[in-house]
């Protein structure tokens, strides 16, 4: 048994990270498969602090090695092993319970998004945040929920609640990183070239205009002015880079061009 | 290949729904199994329209059906089959590519959240829209991506981005469900009682005061009100039910009794 107690992220995690997060104990989990798939889940999303409680298979456990792979093998290499859950949960201020719907308990039932809210909030004040996640067949028992703060339900289709574990613990990880990522919400990719500026869209509104002006489109005349507005809101709506400006100009030119031949 | 052209819920789905969702589309899918494991993450976040670009092992799959199971096989039924990604798209009015990291695109790229948010928002002016995955090996090609208006990828941890199939489907489909389910995040539930009110929890205090006071707990005088002040903070701050502050009045009279005796 070997107990990892800093809950500061390992050295060999690139990603830049709050020093503390949450620690994901998995309780007596059945299938190597299952635990290695859950550390993947885990580190998809930058999350490292793995504790088993009394794997049935013991441990290690080749087949949850295999199904890791690469740095999710190492989030296993760290794990914290328990022979029972009051062991592994020692040193938490706060311990979540995922449990499936319709628990005959009291505890406040949250969804991941506030679940993993209140995890920074706790975390915040100092406090060592656990969340528990049951066998695969039977989930946790009660006397395991009965040692929880609070439980965490994922919101579910309740005609169709099958979430393994390896999922609820994907969406317990992407629900801690959502909330604190600084990826921006929408970037736009420029692959080598940049924004058109408004001086760029209106030379092409205005070479599309002259040259459409000339080849009779704009008819009849009390009809213009309507269809150079309509074009103009057409390219000012468009995203276009400087790129598409230039390709525009060549369509233009060469169909000009051919026309004239 | 059958088409199923309206974005309607189908009647399966017992589920409060909204009456449009985002339609799905595999790619070139490969394993049936993977296919089997996309309908049910569909499912599980209630949405039903799956469609299918030429999968590689042909339609219907029983391997697909064997993996899905029940309802989800349910969502695999309804799925329109296709043989090319344009005629797939062909009724979408706004389409989403699924892709890792760093393509080099000149296109909007989007977290899950802010796609979701966009794909209500799309929605609300009565466009389809749909969200396109790769196949398993390779992910969606150039010539897939370009005809998607904006990209969607997962901020996930760079040093290990490793998300298969089902989970990029299981993320997205959590996201549209997060944003417009009406769960509380946060309920206290009672089981077979309700909140003790503040005079329950003040008769409560009183008791122990009381009590304490007689065993000589409260020692020496001049810090008592600091200890009555800490006890009264003690039983305001634990949410109490009733059935609670009964058990604790029993366990107080109790240990009374047996020092009596």
């Amino acid at each position: 048994m070997r107990v990892v107690p800093e809950y500061q992220a390992p050295e060999f995690l690139g990603m830049p990270m709050t020093d503390r997060q949450p620690a994901f104990i998995l309780v007596r989990p059945q299938m190597g498969e299952n635990i290695g798939a859950a550390a993947r889940a885990m580190l998809n999303f930058g999350l490292s602090h793995m504790r088993l409680v009394d794997p049935r298979d013991g441990w290690p456990n080749p087949r949850a090695v295999a199904m890791a792979s690469g740095a999710a093998g190492r989030v296993l290499d760290h794990a914290g092993v328990f022979s029972a859950l009051p062991e592994a949960t020692a040193d938490c201020g706060f311990v979540f319970a995922t449990t499936a719907r319709g628990r005959d308990l009291t505890k406040p039932v949250m969804t991941p998004e506030r679940a993993m809210e209140h995890t920074r909030a706790l975390m915040a004040t100092g406090q060592k945040v656990a969340v528990l996640f049951g066998p695969e067949r039977a989930g946790l028992q009660n006397e395991d929920v009965a040692r929880a703060n609070a439980l965490i339900s994922v919101p579910v289709n309740p005609d169709f609640p099958s979430l393994n574990l390896a999922q609820a613990v994907l969406l317990c990880a992407y629900e801690w990183r959502r909330q604190i990522d600084a990826t921006p919400p929408e970037v736009l990719a420029l692959a080598g070239t940049e924004h058109a500026v408004a001086g760029d869209v209106a030379r092409l509104a205005d070479h599309y205009e002259e040259r459409l002006q000339a080849a009779g489109f704009f008819f009849p005349d009390h009809k213009a002015p309507a269809m150079k507005l309509t074009l103009r809101n057409l390219w000012s709506r468009m995203p276009l880079t400087r790129a598409d400006v230039q390709t525009l100009h060549g369509v233009l030119r060469q169909l000009v061009r051919r026309q004239d031949g």
